[in-house]
């Protein structure tokens, strides 16, 4: 899986639901083994053989999850020859941070990535994916856990942009962090009680910039081995700002620094 | 009416569809008398009498449009005792543009207004209320016509901001920049061919933002008659920024300038 490549899959604004439907034996054995990324495949209880044994083995080679599941299940999801299988095809294919990273390097851009602590919400991933295409930033880095599947309602919300910018799932933010680290990136993380304010960071030189939910804010541990803490000043007496649109006054600085 | 002035109603995030309702005769006459804004009242066909007549009376008084509806669509609201007329409460109460500017003014505020021109989408306009308000933007400007009720989804995408900030809502936003001129307010309009960068522009002057729908941008008589157009410069290729976010990034210049 090379940086850069994005799934074939053109989404307009609200891709019918079907069209990431793989249905079928042999064409889920074919999507598997041209590496097409693959979110879940649903098997009919009791089905058995050997194609079913190639699948199940294929499946495991690339870590895609399989759930039994009873006839109906598939049949009301499509009207075609099911013949016992259905697949969501992944929107999205999720890359590696360090693929990611020298790849961005390599092509002589500054990296600016964000990562997503706690935005579990796929639309406020999708539309803050839309504004990172718009101002440059490359990546956005997310847990594995405790974030849905971006889904076609996150790539509607994304306005298409999911497809156009680096999409890493990782195990640990922490460890995440630490991968930037190693590799000179600095990582700077929004809290609304930091006394550093948003412009007063140096965002030209290579760095990530941590968004927490807007219930929680950035997890303790995390806050801790980030560089500097920031906040956005708010006059208003409403403290309340929407997390997409307060990724969208980062990104609107660093852009301004960087141009 | 005087600006300032905010209905109590006091929402949560998600109020209840009923909590709007005024059910039943008597209710609906105190709440017209006591000045409560009123989006509109449904009352039952062919109902009448003295108490209907007064109704009707103060209804013309406070201009509250009257829909003559079947019984049968006031049971499906409300399972009390209607007495054949049902009211939706208005969730926002309009002001007066040249009281707003007068009441910005006594106060010591430098006014700073966001004028919405083809933002149609309510849930967008409720998401710019809350961040015009953590921004400290004193009111949105929207015309009377294209835009729908600003209802309990658009205080929810607002997060009860829409309770914090005055709207006018305006017959013609033509006259609205009129008005903003001889207050000596100046208007600057969004739009992405602009030579000028946001930033370039003098913010923490007296001043008005048009924004403009995301299809169709900002209507070209209105763009003559403001001061100057403006863009935000997106390094990126894809161009496609979501409305409630570039009004973020034009308040979050704006409050830095002025802070």
């Amino acid at each position: 899986m090379k940086p850069g490549y994005h799934h074939k899959f053109k989404s307009n604004n609200a891709p019918a639901k079907n069209k990431n439907l793989i249905i079928g034996r042999q064409p889920l054995i074919e999507a598997l083994q041209s590496g097409r990324a693959i979110d879940k495949i649903l098997l009919q209880k009791n089905a058995g053989g050997e194609v079913i044994d190639e699948i199940r083995s294929l499946a495991k080679q690339y870590q895609v999850p399989i759930q039994v599941v009873p006839v109906e299940k598939l049949n009301s999801l499509t009207k075609a020859a099911h013949q016992g299988i259905v697949a969501f095809a992944a929107l999205v294919r999720y890359m590696n941070l360090q693929e990611v990273i020298d790849f961005v390097v390599s092509k002589g851009q500054t990296p600016l990535f964000l990562l997503l602590d706690g935005v579990t919400d796929v639309r406020n991933i999708g539309a803050i994916a839309r504004t990172a295409v718009c101002t440059g930033a490359q990546a956005l880095i997310i847990p594995d856990k405790g974030v849905g599947a971006l889904n076609e309602e996150a790539m509607k919300s994304s306005a298409g942009a999911l497809e156009h910018i680096h999409i890493c799932r990782v195990n640990s933010l922490m460890k995440a962090v630490d991968e930037l680290h190693l590799n000179g990136i600095k990582v700077f993380a929004s809290e609304m009680t930091a006394t550093t304010r948003i412009f007063e960071l140096n965002l030209t030189e290579p760095c990530a910039i941590v968004m927490g939910g807007e219930e929680k804010g950035v997890y303790p541990a995390l806050m801790k081995i980030c560089d500097t803490a920031f906040q956005i000043p708010m006059p208003g007496k409403f403290e309340s700002l929407n997390v997409s649109v307060a990724a969208g006054m980062i990104l609107y600085e660093t852009m301004k620094q960087r141009t």
